[in-house]
């Protein structure tokens, strides 16, 4: 019989579980509450007692797998399988997560990036197809991603994937990097809320967006969406905004690139084809002309479980 | 005695032609015109017949060669080592290369791209260090390019490193490729004489830039970049305006790929590092912090040498 892998989504508020066969194939998945409460001491505690009491429910022995996989937010160091400055986890200091959950459970563990794991899931089992080359990103209250190349994660010398800190506009928002104009100014959760306040102040007409706006009403990404998509002409100019600079960013993407798809996720993906088509607008007039034919922007599909997949995917290489 | 390698950059004026040592370092070079006439028929046949012509020189056997590298104009096919639509060739339909070079010399024959290869030189044995992450920018007559990730050239599905066709202006210059505002619209050779022209239509100094054009003289880049470095405001207007786009598209590059270097190439880049530091005052402002700390923009070191040391470097594989 195949060995198992694990996979774990470690986020700020839930840290995500999945058993998988190597194919990818989810046959458990639990989650438990994050406690970053003393600096984030608990969590690695909290993950080898979660694992080492799931395997004995199912009971399950560590040679019955491959390995542990995990995406983690912050700054990883692969080789070493440590994460620094995750500042949702309260992880300011040095985590020897790898050392760790490898000491205890007796299972070979890798750990990545969040998104880039994300990335590899919606590669893997996902909108990607198991292609080599899958660019995936993800909307949500930021904007991230992560690049497979030739089969493997592009990780550059330390942090390649910056896709929300693509510059689209020269002169553009000011964002938390400190730079002006990155993609994630305009194209996450916020950023569009911020664009939908910004075209309202020069909107004279009777748009509903406009009147919730103007009435201090609570304003979000999916409001802007839900509006454009019945026609809102105040929500049509916002998301027509936000999409040609998501679509330009795609088309930048697949000229250096050229992946299969690049497949978009995240909250803000929840808006659906309406987004899917306007993007790819933009990136149809932007796109070189081979790369329109190679290139597709695609949904992803995997939603909550790209980061377990992605993650059990990591141990793969235990093999 | 390690093996020796040979590495072919097949261009449309010539071809040149260097036997390397399996660590780069070239032994002996030459090279004979391309033979364009006849549908390119004439190109394949040359090559061999001055392979074997340098090779009985140089009183060597086959036996005595790792492989043979080439880099080619037009769409290349890396696995059956054919070259298509290489209209500087007048090569408009297949040519089975491998098979016909492996046939007549009897060594093992890969060909890529053209500015894969000069990417794959820089990267090997000049400024990229021998870095698995680096990226190679040329501007000549058009801007082109290649990355280097994980060791490992990136082609995508078909052809990435278009990064001559980056947007840097969604309104900007109708480009070859029937986009407009492609990065090779501005900061091609053309592209800059482009742009002084535009922006000498509304200058209304004394500069001498301004003067020449005005007087129907023949001004080139290099024409700008010498201006621009003796002060003269339009000159500097152009350089400025030039390496602003090429700074923003450096920082994209950086962001999405993190490499330790981007090198920047081809004729242009004889304006040194007047070119290089305004390219880097636009990279600095758009470059994510971290991306700022580990990707630095350098000048190309092995000029015309990186085509054939480059292609060389694809033999490596046959070791």
């Amino acid at each position: 019989m195949n060995k198992k892998l694990i996979g774990i989504d470690l986020g700020g508020t839930t840290i995500k579980f999945a058993i998988l066969t190597d194919n990818g194939e989810i046959q458990q998945k639990w989650s438990v509450a994050t406690n970053i409460l003393d600096d984030g001491s608990h969590i690695v505690p909290d993950i080898v007692a979660s694992l080492q009491h799931h395997l004995k429910l199912y009971q399950m022995t560590p040679d019955q797998f491959t390995g542990i996989g995990m995406g983690s937010p912050g700054t990883v160091d692969l080789k070493k399988g440590t994460v620094i400055g995750a500042y949702n986890l309260n992880w300011k200091t040095l985590q020897p997560v790898k050392e760790v959950i490898e000491d205890k459970l007796g299972i070979p563990f890798a750990v990545d990036n969040d998104a880039n794991v994300a990335a590899l899931g919606e590669q893997w089992k996902g909108a990607g197809e198991n292609d080599a080359n899958v660019v995936f990103i993800t909307l949500g209250t930021g904007v991230g991603g992560g690049i497979i190349s030739n089969g493997q994660l592009i990780h550059g010398v330390q942090a390649a994937g910056e896709i929300g800190h693509m510059n689209v506009e020269p002169a553009g928002y000011l964002c938390t990097c400190g730079n002006h104009g990155c993609l994630e100014t305009y194209a996450s959760a916020t950023g569009i809320v911020r664009v939908a306040h910004d075209l309202a102040e020069e909107y004279a007409g009777s748009a509903q967006l406009k009147q919730q706006l103007d009435n201090g009403e609570d304003v979000s990404a999916k409001t802007v969406f839900d509006l454009a998509k019945t026609g809102d002409q105040l929500a049509l100019m916002v998301v027509d905004r936000v999409c040609s600079y998501l679509g330009r960013a795609c088309a930048n993407i697949g000229n250096l690139l050229d992946p299969s798809a690049i497949v978009i996720g995240g909250g803000v993906s929840a808006a659906g084809e309406f987004l899917l088509k306007k993007v790819d607008q933009t990136f149809q007039q932007y796109a070189f002309p081979t790369v329109r034919q190679t290139t597709k922007l695609k949904l992803a599909q995997l939603g909550n479980d790209a980061g377990v997949i992605g993650a059990a995917s990591l141990a793969l290489k235990f093999k």
